[in-house]
């Protein structure tokens, strides 16, 4: 039985934690390539540690919330989970942690035709760059085949969670993609112009999304065509805000340093991101030389106001304010250096800029920054507390009760402290913030807590995106699972109830309750995702939910058919070699979770069509022969006779 | 809290069981297709049912095996996954249900750069068919980019599993591959000749795999050239017998009729296969109208000497022998209309073919085989019960204790019952042999039990593939999870511990202890699958665990740097625009779990380095300017410090 695991007690003994952790928390590898500068920041990462750690587990059935989920009840929460360079949305469902759903969104989905059909290919070409339209085609590609897909959020309205979208960030192609929440599919991707990947990404908060806030995190030429190569004086940094209604970017701020994270407001008024790399180096050396990096302030209003004054510089189509150090519209707060995740407390008032080579986090009051902008008072007046809690401190959670939950990436822990006491310290109080380290397994980056992002922070659960799962489950061979851990916060201690394995990579996540997500279960027949294949039947004097027909159009030729489980209305049609052949399916069939699939036999064609969707594919027909096609969503129980016949006729035939 | 779920409750209160399963239960939906002989043979469904039905579930928590795994324990088993149309084959922990990994096979990986590195795409191309590898370059393609990964089964050695390889096939695309179970990565892809789709996989178990033994499902001319279209009398179906080793297919055989489900016996002789549509017709009802089919038996020491003595026809460079009715290499053995799978018993003795389309199952005693192809007995002489269980029977699985397991798609039940009592009951006996009806939700395909599938069945545990989760899980929009079900065997009374939500499609799936699989943690350097990477770089002078260096070819580029977490050994490299860039990274970390990265920021390249592994892609530098590489596997806490720029210099600069 798995508890009395003897592989699993044979495979810890002897071997210390430190050990199991290896150089990747190892701060003499750090040092070792950070050179002097590098070597001086880190030398702050030797500051004692607060207290002991704890490595507690609780078996679920134990005390406190239950974890459990038994079979036929319902997940409380829904989580949206990134899955990095899978390039695709998780949904997962929290307690249970399991996977209940994958979004398809900057990969190529054998399962659904996500990058075949037409519908999922308007979504994944119409936002892209005129510059990688061109650079694709010449490759033979309509779109990128890739993402990495980090930084999922949801939209809100008053400081809360919508339901209406959940928005996410590509760092691979500079890309931002939107998911429509009534039907889990994605309907807008684009990609960002004179930005050089983006990196952190959170929404506006209040009054509603409102913006969508995308770090540049590279610097890089703008434009970046080759005629500044090595010359990295001449590179810039961009900070994005994206109209979340209509999908296009409203203005960009040109900034100093690689913006790292970002968060906002809930008040509407400020937007800040951290920066790595004040420097502007571009060796790490370089990048980790200054004791102090910042965190940037965008105020909203002033730059609103220069975009409808004309106080900017049309790049790429979009309109770019200077916000470098100086200017109106920014404000640059040093802070230790290179400050990795900003998140903003539910209270409204605290945002906590995370550490990373510094053992502390700083708290600001933000409050304070109009006075900021006022030039009242001084950058560093805006800080209230800034505790020291130990290894590579990267991002903060909150429990809505006062309290923060801060992963520590070296020392593979979870900090748990209260921002009260840490502001008290700050004064000069004899207090320690700090309430407990729970040891995670291992080397946490993102982590968040049960609505946590939002003013109805519930307090309930804590989840630890850990990097690493090393020894914790069944070996795979030498790539291995992540580890997403589920700590109930519910008392006064931190526990882990569950580990959870996660493929490349659970990046970071938003844990949203089930009572803010209302999807829908069959497809509206006007859904905008299909309009056009609507379009293009009436254009054909097709009814899409009735008429079974061919039409040809020169070598063109459009095939609609229907699905009703078990049979597709067209049982064969012919076509000629070398024919653009177009296959529209409607799907009939309008039972909950009745999904039909539409697979061609050898030609690589494979598409998803739910419940009353229609699905296009279009192909050219340029092997002769009999290819059957088939159902291949699992429908009836005569599914496996759920087929029909493509003959395609030889051109010299 | 989640037990206490009211929408949950809601969701239920008032639905019948059948309303819910809706059309896909419904035989009326079938007969009203099917015409006048399916209706005929559907009738026969009416028959009623052995014993009222249970819906069973029980807290993990209570008494029967525990089937909770806690923070820091191991899964006792792995289960190796299918993934249907999404094209992976996907690693679970047994009884945590958990993934633990995805492995690409058939689909396209962004995270892995499965499709897009030099090592996958020699895999998915060199066992390509010659006019595969033409129609695929019209398009721009050098592979395909779907899959439908239908079933994977472990090599056997003395009757058990070997741990050397899972074994898996394509019916989208009519391939085979086999995964390497030490390093957990697809080695070897083929596309089978003369055969159109593959449905049933299953592999020898004895004396050694040995064969892989892989179905023909749909009938289609051979060439399939174009010449024959519409004219299905002169189509075929093919039954190939590939050889595990070496990965070439060793022999096929020309049957009649469509096959559907395959198994083998446990003495080496025989391999056989369930037949549908023996009508050869191509339209539901024409596949419908026989009151019965048949299973095709083969008798592979008669194959393999026809083979030897060229009694054969080679077609499409493979030995094809005519196994047609009447044949001395095959047998035919009528059973009822439309049998689906066809699983052997532990005991080495029974085999039984599920009705499907009947309420029965068939129970064959293989010892029967030599004197049925001796022709001293008729074919159905070899059938010892024909137990009628319930709507739809699928497929059986069995606890070695001479009870089978059988999954009831229109009655969405699993049926427990005894091959004895059925034995019995065949003979005239009055004995009932189910012993327990268990509902599941919803409509069970597959089915598997711990081992099950070899002379170790340990009758542990049971997992119901369900079709269908309709209401299981909290709603992720029209398109909904499949439900993979874990139940308890090891009482008398199966019980239900666990709800599974999976990705299409969970549709077969192969149950191993952990004891039989011993994967590596750190790649060898003598791998096979980067040799031609350590070739290469040895023609170029360049030692790839030492050196970093640039060598131009004419417009051809070959990049090799290492990684040490947190830097590539290369900080910038220059190309020209329309240079052909082939970049080796080498990772040099040698802890476990230390995987890199390497991603070109809008150049949509990316790829997995493993720890000593070497990983390459190839590309055009199609577009000038300054690009940011970066690690794309998180792997130190300076992990996005860890890049580098590739400058592309214009072509007229």
């Amino acid at each position: 039985m798995a508890q009395e695991d003897t592989k699993s007690v044979e495979t810890k003994a002897g071997v210390s934690r430190r050990q199991l952790l290896g150089s990747t928390a190892s701060v003499a590898a750090v040092a070792g390539v950070a050179g002097a500068g590098g070597t001086a920041a880190l030398t702050t990462l030797g500051g004692p540690l607060a207290g002991p750690a704890e490595a507690q587990t609780r078996p679920a059935a134990r005390a406190g919330q239950k974890a459990e989920v038994h079979p036929g009840e319902l997940d409380e929460y829904y989580v949206f989970f990134s899955s990095g360079q899978t390039g695709e949305l998780r949904i997962v469902g929290l307690p249970s942690m399991r996977e209940l759903m994958r979004v398809p969104v900057f990969n190529r989905c054998s399962a659904t035709g996500w990058g075949q059909t037409n519908e999922s290919l308007k979504v994944l070409t119409e936002g892209l760059l005129p510059e990688t339209r061109e650079f694709l085609a010449k490759q033979g590609l309509k779109t990128y085949l890739n993402g990495d897909l980090h930084h999922p959020h949801m939209s809100f309205t008053d400081g809360s969670y919508d339901g209406r979208y959940i928005f996410v960030n590509d760092k691979a192609n500079t890309r931002v993609a939107r998911i429509r929440c009534d039907v889990m599919k994605c309907d807008r991707i684009i990609q960002l112009p004179n930005q050089h990947t983006v990196h952190g990404l959170r929404v506006q908060k209040y009054p509603r999304t409102g913006y969508v806030f995308a770090n540049g995190e590279d610097r890089a030429p703008i434009p970046n065509t080759g005629e500044v190569l090595d010359d990295h004086k001449q590179y810039h940094a961009i900070f994005s805000a994206i109209d979340g209604d209509t999908m296009k970017v409203a203005w960009q701020v040109m900034v100093d340093g690689n913006l790292d994270n970002v968060d906002a407001d809930y008040q509407g008024k400020y937007a800040f991101a951290t920066c790595y790399n004040s420097e502007e180096g571009v060796t790490l050396p370089e990048m980790m030389a200054n004791e102090q990096d910042w965190i940037v302030v965008f105020n909203l209003a002033r730059i609103e106001e220069a975009v409808k004054k004309g106080n900017f510089k049309e790049m790429g189509g979009v309109p770019v304010i200077d916000g470098r150090k100086g200017s109106p519209y920014t404000r640059y707060i040093p802070v230790s250096n290179s400050p990795h995740g900003i998140n903003t407390a539910p209270d409204g008032i605290h945002v906590v800029a995370n550490g990373k080579l510094s053992p502390t986090v700083t708290v600001f009051d933000v409050r304070r920054f109009d006075d900021l902008f006022d030039d009242k008072i001084k950058p560093r007046d805006t800080v209230v507390a800034e505790p020291e809690l130990g290894l590579g401190p990267l991002h903060t959670a909150y429990d809505g009760k006062g309290n923060a939950y801060t992963t520590l990436f070296i020392d593979s822990q979870v900090c748990k402290w209260n921002i009260d006491a840490a502001k008290r310290a700050y004064k000069g109080e004899k207090v320690n913030p700090i309430i407990q380290k729970l040891d995670v397994h291992y080397q946490p980056g993102h982590n968040h807590t049960s609505m946590g992002q939002t003013k109805e922070a519930d307090g309930k659960w804590l989840i630890s995106l850990n990097k690493f799962s090393k020894d914790r489950y069944l070996n795979v061979g030498p790539l291995k699972p992540e580890n997403d851990q589920l700590i109930d916060i519910s008392g006064d201690r931190m526990v882990i109830v569950h580990d959870g394995p996660s493929f490349a990579e659970p990046h970071d996540a938003t844990i949203v309750h089930r009572s803010k997500v209302n999807p829908v279960h069959v497809w509206q027949r006007e859904d905008p995702l299909f309009a056009d294949a609507v379009k293009q039947a009436a254009a054909d004097g097709v009814n899409l939910m009735e008429d079974t027909k061919i039409v040809r159009d020169g070598n063109k030729v459009r095939v609609y058919m229907t699905s009703v489980a078990p049979t597709f209305s067209l049982e064969t049609f012919q076509v000629q070699q070398g024919d653009e052949v177009t296959v529209f399916v409607t799907n009939l069939d309008e039972i909950e979770d009745l999904t039909h699939g539409f697979c061609i036999v050898n030609y690589g064609i494979n598409m998803e069509v739910g419940p009353h969707a229609t699905a296009s594919v279009t192909f050219t027909a340029d092997r002769p022969g009999v290819y059957w096609y088939y159902c291949s969503w699992f429908c009836h129980a005569m599914h496996m006779e759920m087929k029909g016949r493509m003959f395609v006729e030889p051109r010299n035939a």
